[in-house]
């Protein structure tokens, strides 16, 4: 350790003549900031000192565009930061080629002056000195300053190389951040999309981050509808003027048209000039498009599973973000919105996936007990209703939707028992034997052993075994008790009992409503839970539930008119 | 135009003495590259011709680590690159809070020396020479130079200050440009597993990504079993010695368990001593951990759709990172694995949900078709045994999954229709009338009618409406004929039919499965498709389907055992 010798910190102005000494801390000075925007805020002031100007702005060169992004200005009116200016209005004679500083002692004699960023900026200005951040011919940045005392030419350009590869560096780490925070956004937006498994939902989300993501004024979301080959604008964001339904589109005609025929992303910024642009949106929605970024909602090959398969690739729709606010939709910008698109799209698919399994359940099993109650005319349909105002009773009762979908489960199912129950004591026209009568009563038992076999339907088999228990122990088939009933079975009892009384039965007609509900208030405690009965009420009272005689009337009416 | 004349562009060579001049021209010409390597490896060629070395290293400080890496070696044997050192290991006399230029004219004589990175790079060197880069007294990045010919302080400070900013900013650029990629990566990822619902090849994709994204050597997931209350380690990347299935752990125990019972994110970096440790993982699976970064399964608050409800956010279990390859998990490795383990966590759940729904589906209609066939004790099981050989048949012919499902559902429905047939004519223990036979026919029809309802099912009605169809035309109902009768109905009218020969009836025994495969295939062209029949014989030969008689004797046989 003892052999090594500090040395004196050398610095710039130590070692080089003035000015340039100075200068050259100076510069280093402000290169250690990696934030953009200060770091050409302190290169143009230490310019504006160094030429004695009175006010100056600074630009990034952005040669994708051919536009000019202005970053900084000093001045006490300072406008125009943020904006965009193509590089031939009014940067006079740079050459992005071949830059070089440039001096307009009569800036207001000019006849581009008025078309410049320094009109706006400084409208008085009576001469501007223009100085290029250029590395190996390469435009990176340009200062503007206005109204020098100074033209040093020789330090300026000294500054300027000194510093063209730190603003264009910090430039490059601003460009990866902000790519950094829009994949970020992306991937929370895809775990906000990928936990939901509603449509409805889903697309609302989607329109509504892509106008975000890419900082649009507004997106639109088109599927395609199988049977006519339409594109359907399903939804779109920031547009008040039209229910969004009644605009279709053939799904080969327009911009979006495109992109769902051939997969293709289109980028416009002069929509309204684009001759694939179908006038007819702008026309139905009363928004008027300048730029567009359409991209095709591409649903990847999804693996069901071993028994299921694949789903192959395909297109589903397209989503559009709509005039871009800063700036114009860049490739960059194309490559997201393809990301969020195909992500979606996936999502989509699965969610209609998950709904469609679902629906297929509910349909079949509907289907099935419908078949059921059937065989007894006195009896058609009575599953379902059961199931209806099992449903009512349950949100009445503010149940959690996950219960309300074990009601609508069971309920449906609750004499699905009657399958093992033969014909002829389903549908004897009189009055049941003793022997029949118990008979008859297995079939909560026979339901429930039928059911039992499904291991993921065990939460519902209550609503099948219960359905006929009454509270003081004398229903049937096990004479359970009070709570020993479960809150399903309870729940499906009242709604079993109000749809039998107000049904015709071979030995009675059917009782009114409210008959009916006088008989289950009659019987609270002893037959029916309170609150189920109070429920139930509550959903007639609101005209959540009709009876099979007021659906009849009310069908009738219908038909009538 | 006319007004602006162009200036000589003024090179720092042009402006300043020497060597300050050529020094300066030098490091802004090695400043114009963005690229970290290229910007490192041009900045120790410049300091080592300055120094006249013979040899030389630059290194990256990583203050969070207090490490460096090295990033280039201009040596003939050069090695240790892509390499991380503690600082306190060689880099001997220097500070990063206070670093200056260290001169070791004897440096073998340094106590110090055989642990340095130079100890490797250049076993042989006489004297070293470290240059800091620093900013403010924030060390950024040092030299190395072997066995320089001169000690020029004030150069070497000089070419320091105006290179420090630029090797800070080419860091900054790199890391976010490896930050960007690990995000475009993790986005891959997710459209990958968002793109399957089968759970065990999600689990496979996501322990390969999960090490993989980290740059890690294995992986692993635990499962949380809600029975037992113990951690399953699901699946292991890596893991060669003992078959996964055989470490559990209880859920409260050892690093991983600490994480789903808190929920928390841990990282060690020596895990044998981390008191968390459980090391009976690394008993049963023979893999020595080093480090660890172990985060939560973390399943995000589900929306099911308005009839479902939602999901509370739930754990579900841990994944573990193991051993990282180079250098140490970081916080930002931990983001990384928590934005995959969530998302993974949340499509495993929805993956878990489509399976659920498709299961309940088929359960309750095994459960349902099995209570119809038993109402005939002769045609108990039929149902089921048709679905299996209409499988066997399609899965023979190669058919594709997604029209193997609409097999296996469509057969298991098609004498749904029984239900609308009354029980005197289903349980007849002689032959039938002809009125009842006439009865008996519609059955397809009535079968079809009821699932006709159901939007969703409609591909699969052929298997329910044309199963007793016959290609020369004499089935019923309609008497189709050929490729009239659908390829759905033409199968299970082949299965049907091997199960009805081979089962007992109330008139005839069961035939044996090779009589019965005869009467098929004396049928072909007039009643069965020659194809069904084929992949039907060629299912039997293999043994993938069994008759009725061949399963009871069977489990007789199990059963004796």
């Amino acid at each position: 350790m003892t052999t090594s010798h500090p040395s004196p910190h050398t610095r710039a102005s130590a070692v080089l003549p003035e000015p340039w000494g100075s200068l050259l801390q100076r510069a280093n000075q402000i290169a250690r900031t990696s934030d953009m925007k200060e770091l050409y805020r302190a290169t143009l002031a230490l310019l504006m000192d160094v030429a004695q100007a009175e006010a100056g702005a600074m630009y990034q060169y952005q040669s994708d565009v051919h536009e000019v992004l202005c970053h900084v200005a000093i001045h006490p009116q300072a406008r125009g930061v943020g904006e965009c200016y193509p590089l031939e209005f009014g940067l006079l004679a740079l050459q992005p080629e071949n830059p070089e500083i440039a001096w307009y002692p009569q800036v207001q004699e000019e006849e581009d002056w008025p078309r410049t960023p320094g009109a706006r900026l400084y409208p008085n200005a009576q001469s501007l000195l223009v100085v290029p951040f250029a590395s190996q011919g390469r435009l990176i940045a340009l200062a503007e300053l206005y109204n020098p005392q100074k033209t040093p030419y020789p330090e300026l350009s000294f500054l300027a190389e000194r510093l063209v590869s730190e603003l264009d560096k910090a430039a490059g780490i601003f460009a990866r951040w902000r790519d950094n925070a829009r994949l970020q956004a992306l991937i929370a937006v895809i775990g906000e999309l990928s936990s939901t498994l509603d449509k409805d939902r889903l697309l609302r989300l989607l329109i509504t981050y892509a106008a975000e993501l890419l900082n649009a004024e507004a997106s639109s979301l088109f599927l395609l509808e199988d049977e006519s080959r339409e594109l359907v604008l399903h939804l779109a964001s920031n547009w008040k003027e039209v229910p969004v339904e009644k605009v279709r589109i053939p799904a080969d005609k327009g911009i979006i048209g495109h992109v769902v025929s051939t997969g293709e992303t289109i980028i416009t910024h002069d929509t309204q000039q684009d001759t694939r642009h179908y006038q007819q949106v702008d026309r139905s929605s009363g928004f008027l498009t300048h730029s567009i970024l359409a991209v095709p909602l591409r649903v990847q090959s999804i693996t069901l599973g071993e028994d299921l398969g694949q789903r192959a690739e395909h297109i589903i729709g397209g989503l559009e973000a709509i005039n871009k606010r800063i700036g114009r939709f860049t490739q960059q910008d194309a490559n997201l919105l393809t990301l969020l698109a195909n992500q979606a799209a996936t999502i989509l698919e699965v969610a209609d996936l998950y709904t469609d399994a679902n629906d297929l359940f509910l349909g079949v099993i509907q289907a099935m007990v419908a078949a059921i109650d059937a065989k007894d005319p006195y009896t058609e349909g009575h599953s379902r209703r059961v199931s209806e105002f099992s449903i009512a009773i349950a949100q009445e009762m503010n149940l959690p939707p996950d219960f309300v979908h074990k009601v609508r489960i069971g309920s449906l199912l609750h004499d699905i028992g009657k399958i093992g129950i033969p014909d002829e004591i389903l549908r004897k026209p009189g009055r049941l034997t003793d022997a029949e009568f118990a008979r008859m009563k297995e079939h909560p038992t026979i339901g429930a052993r039928i059911m039992a076999q499904v291991h993921t339907l065990q939460e519902e088999l209550p609503a099948i075994a219960e359905h006929h228990e009454r509270l003081d122990g004398t229903g049937y088939p096990r004479g359970l008790r009070g709570e020993e009933i479960s809150l399903l079975g309870r729940i499906v009892a009242a709604a079993d009992v109000f749809d039998a009384l107000t049904s015709d039965r071979p030995y009675r007609k059917a009782l009114s409503a409210e008959d009916a509900l006088a008989y289950l208030h009659q019987n609270i405690g002893s037959h029916f839970d309170p609150e189920c009965v109070e429920a139930l009420t509550r959903a007639y009272l609101k005209e959540k539930v009709r009876t099979q005689k007021e659906r009849i009337a009310l069908q009738r009416a219908l038909d009538e008119l």
